[in-house]
């Protein structure tokens, strides 16, 4: 059953380590959903959280091959229901000052921010569940003519006192 | 002179893509600071955002090189000031209950929120621009002990009027 995984790597941070990481999903034609990579507490590292739809056992076999490279310094898979999984959403819409309310009063109820404002369009931002980015996008394609979308892809860390 | 330079690319949502694109950096030995890759309004295309530390010779050049992927339909890069740029942070640190309003104060002033709790940690959440997040992260470590740290990377689009 292809189900929605949340794939998350601690890698040495060095040039190539992306292209080798990528190219394992690539090879099998796996397309990834969303991938994060940045620096974490130690700047030798790179974290990099990758979520892709697929089979469990094709996952788990990416999983070993991925623990497999001499970059890569731990793989772990988080459940979605013992993790924290945040998204960030800049959206841009049309929306003169006459339907600036509707933008705002949409904003409140999902505690979204407007963070540029134009004669013509406002720029919205909010962070949270992937769920919730769903529903807010749905909510504002609903209402506005959506100009631009950028969202971040999923960072995760594991609920709890797990180091 | 290397400056950190915002790469923002709309490219065809396919397998592969990811692993030819991080591939023209990791040939010419360059080390992406950040990448991130999602979907966007169109199903069919994913914005992603690569954070890059280089000399503008060489980016013109990528940027060059990217532009003629077949996969790559736009290439732009986004300048700083005329530019919402957004990281998200999640952190976790070591805090039993008596540390815990110390916390709170630090998240307060940077408007950040605390998402997970045990009775020896807890995990902060804070979006912002990058500076912010460094100034979080630096306060952070010297007033507590962090055990694990997943940064976003940053998400960006232009502001003002221009699609």
């Amino acid at each position: 059953m292809a189900t929605k995984h949340y794939l998350t790597a601690l890698v040495k941070n060095c040039s190539g380590v992306l292209t080798r990481i990528s190219g394992l999903f690539a090879r099998r034609g796996y397309n990834i959903d969303s991938l994060v990579v940045c620096t974490t507490e130690d700047i030798t590292l790179s974290r990099m959280t990758i979520v892709v739809n697929g089979d469990d056992k094709i996952i788990n076999q990416i999983k070993k091959q991925l623990e497999k490279q001499v970059e890569v310094i731990s793989v772990e898979e988080l459940e979605e229901d013992m993790s924290v999984i945040r998204e960030l959403l800049l959206v841009r819409i049309e929306a003169t000052s006459n339907r600036r309310a509707e933008a705002i009063n949409i904003c409140n109820i999902f505690k979204a921010s407007i963070v540029d404002v134009t004669p013509d369009s406002l720029m919205l931002q909010l962070t949270g569940k992937p769920q919730k980015i769903d529903a807010f996008i749905n909510v504002v394609e609903s209402a506005f003519n959506v100009t631009k979308l950028a969202r971040s892809g999923a960072s995760a860390l594991k609920r709890g006192m797990a180091k």
